[in-house]
């Protein structure tokens, strides 16, 4: 649905467009990252400040490695199904209309869906300038450059 | 559900606490949001950099005034229900799996449930500084101080 100006007025989300890169994480992690359908909603309103994804999980897949920004707010409200957010304290089961909120520099986390049913969710993640992610159990370290993510080495060397 | 640093790690989006003040604006205005009750997600996890409410809207009740935002980017998502999404180009209904985005200096827009039954969606704002909020269909300006809004007439004289 469009308005007079043809700006998008308003969007079932299941029929936003995929992302077309299935991941941003270099080799292997991407691979790992198979099966996720990242659906990016605010963009398609021009929205900047902060990024907005529907994102689908079917059994046996993944969100993301785990990991934590240094200055990025996430939350995620999930929507149906059920998955097991992994964080510092353990494991917790999120079933459809619970939610969790990630304060930059706060547990690190992921998310697995590892029920027999589709899983869907909402993310959320602001978008300031001099990010990083850091990812405790892998060898990987991102920062932000622009509009997109740098993926390095623990030691610094790029990938 | 909190974890052994007693940081709360996940809330069903219905038990969180809803807002005690229930309207910022000054009166004749905060009368009119009767009845929609918001409860603030995104705060109980910590997070700064955007803003995250369930907000509950009963029959006859309205999300907002009529507005849009010089700084900040809005998102909702309908869960329940359906609204009329009012916008500069006209009305369009959004049913439960609908979204919509409002980024700064774009439409002017508010939510109303003409419904029979209660709608609930969440909503999302990034919280940058220098923003203003405009009325074009109320003599209101509200400026964000802080954390807060100070309301005006379109005078400049303070409500």
């Amino acid at each position: 649905m469009t308005d007079a100006k043809n700006a998008l007025v308003a969007i079932r989300v299941d029929d936003a467009p995929a992302r077309v890169k299935p991941s941003n994480y270099p080799e292997p992690f991407a691979s790992m990252m198979g099966g996720r359908v990242k659906r990016p909603l605010g963009d398609l309103f021009g929205l900047n400040s902060f990024g907005v994804n529907h994102v689908t999980l079917p059994p046996g897949t993944v969100s993301a490695l785990n990991h934590r920004h240094s200055v990025q707010d996430e939350f995620i409200l999930v929507l149906t199904g059920a998955v097991v957010l992994v964080h510092d304290g353990g494991e917790t089961v999120l079933t459809a209309g619970m939610c969790a909120g990630f304060p930059h520099d706060g547990t690190a986390h992921h998310l697995e869906n590892r029920s027999d049913a589709v899983a869907s969710y909402i993310e959320i993640g602001d978008r300031q300038s001099g990010d990083t992610a850091s990812y405790p159990r892998d060898d990987l370290v991102a920062v932000r450059v622009g509009n997109g993510w740098q993926f390095q080495h623990k030691s610094g060397a790029p990938y």
